[in-house]
């Protein structure tokens, strides 16, 4: 097959954290023409437009425009959009699909760090690490306070959602026997089973579940799902985790039922990021932050720009993307 | 099968911090008799030598007597001893053995809370959990300083000691796609591929692992087995845990390379428990410490009784037992 003619939208400092100096070699090397953005900001769409004219591939991240009929009626010859980055709802509306170019993205490979910064903190809530270090260092000899240190062994794991972070925590938690329930509309019972899961009603989830991720999209029907009536549902001492989006929980419901110290919860993204620096989760017991980090360690984040490779690869030699979007898939993704 | 008699060595206080009420009720239940301890400490061989003539079973656990040839003379119905504890080498020498009375105990069950553990604090260590939540609460939106929060995916991780511990956390780390090492001199090839592990020397295993975690029995040969020389070889940025026992460590090598800021440790055991109040560990920035939690959760503590009943059970049913101690094993164990 012809080799690409890419045409990378990111800015150069933002091309470097998602790069190995490897990856950006191998660009250079299997593409027939690269164009890099050497202004110091993502291109907008009319930057694109000017640009984009013989362009067979888009290599884009955060910051990226939205592929429209405008901006397509200018790429005749763009075949595929890989989007090195998670949300792609902004980025590739559905004329994108309607003419025929293909959507890749790094949702996926991002998940995977979701999934792992999630049971991270699920096991530090339950084993109480921090809890213990801080008292042993001001002298006190397992003197944490209520409540005491827990497993995950055993316990109920409810996945609020069979998003891409959903089905890779499945595997994470596997081995510690854990029952795993999971709500979400899109699940269907045959898929519930394949994953070995039980499908729950979101209140069922709530109320039985000693612990609880939220890995949900946002969407008009999930905003604000995790409400104070849902919140109330929880157990005394179960563990909640929000590393999705701030917008699935409303924080006013949240920050008053943290309040009553009856959970452990775990937050890494916020309403405001960064995070107020007064603002009342910053004093809060039984919280664990974290600064939006749940996804992307830096060395995670450095190999982006390669997994796009990999999928402008695929494309070029005419095999099946991994992680191609489709048009279907739209309505309930990130 | 007959029903057991049975002598509980346990004090009160611990028999209770043993057991669920649930699993009192049912040792009552399924023996013939039972005689408890009613004084305020475990009993010592000559308590135990007056009351134990017509046991056929014990239940002891930590603080018990060693059974000794003497004790053994007193004890000619007794058939099995189930040590609700971990620990096995001081309580029951070869003459247990030899006189055909069963061993069993709880190390196995205990070992999974230490894999457990072990991953929950690799994975503190790694995300840098304790770091970016002192930073946000300090006011600092990741700004967290060196090193940068890293993952356990694709990480080469070395196991020292193919212990039980070592065993439980192998399925743990299976879903990290980790390459995972092992260096212990009783493992034969044989046994490390059907683990699908790979076996080391224990300087190999220190020089190319990027997460190290002790889980070797303290015998003559693993004494201080972890020394400078051993630390020396450590990769900066590593992870090291110990959460079995801090005489496989010299402390005062331990110590000198850790002021160098160059790894990240974390610590479950000590020279001296509880730690002084004035130790060097205490001021240290990359070290997690616990206050020796790693094996036994409250929860975790408070099913051992019933472990030791479901062995007593099958027994009783002529079934085999799950956690037999043979004369064999006692060379290689903790």
């Amino acid at each position: 097959m012809s080799a690409p003619r890419v045409l990378v939208t990111v800015e150069r400092p933002l091309l470097r954290r998602i790069s190995t100096p490897e990856a950006l070699a191998r660009l250079e090397e299997m593409a027939e023409s690269v164009a890099f953005n050497d202004d110091d900001r993502a291109w907008d769409a009319a930057d694109v437009r000017e640009r984009i004219g013989g362009a067979t591939t888009v290599l884009a991240s955060w910051g990226s425009c939205a592929y429209d009929e405008r901006l397509l009626d200018a790429a005749p010859e763009l075949e595929i959009i890989c989007y090195a980055a998670g949300t792609i709802r902004g980025v590739a509306p559905p004329a994108v699909f309607r003419r025929g170019v293909r959507v890749t993205h790094a949702a996926d490979f991002i998940a995977m760090g979701v999934a792992e910064h999630t049971l991270t903190v699920v096991l530090a809530l339950l084993r109480r690490t921090g809890q213990f270090d801080a008292a042993m260092r001001a002298g006190r000899w397992r003197d944490i306070g209520p409540p005491a240190d827990r497993e995950l062994y055993g316990k109920r794991y409810g996945i609020v959602g069979a998003s891409k972070v959903g089905r890779r925590l499945i595997p994470l938690l596997r081995p510690f026997d854990v029952e795993i329930v999971v709500a979400d509309p899109y699940l269907t019972e045959t898929d519930a089973q394949r994953l070995g899961v039980r499908k729950l009603e979101l209140p069922d989830l709530m109320r039985t579940s000693d612990v609880i991720s939220i890995h949900a999209p946002v969407l008009p029907s999930t905003h604000h799902m995790i409400d104070a009536r849902m919140l109330a549902l929880i157990k005394d001492d179960a563990v909640l985790v929000n590393n999705a989006r701030s917008a699935l929980i409303d924080t006013d419901a949240l920050l008053a039922e943290l309040a009553k110290e009856r959970l452990d919860c775990a937050l890494d993204v916020f309403d405001q990021e960064p995070l107020p620096t007064d603002h009342p989760l910053l004093g809060m017991r039984r919280v664990l932050l974290s600064p939006h980090v749940a996804g992307l360690t830096p060395e995670r984040r450095s190999r982006l720009t390669d997994e796009m490779l990999n999928e402008m690869e695929r494309h070029a030699n005419g095999l099946p993307l991994r992680h191609e979007v489709t048009i279907d898939q739209l309505e309930s993704m990130a």
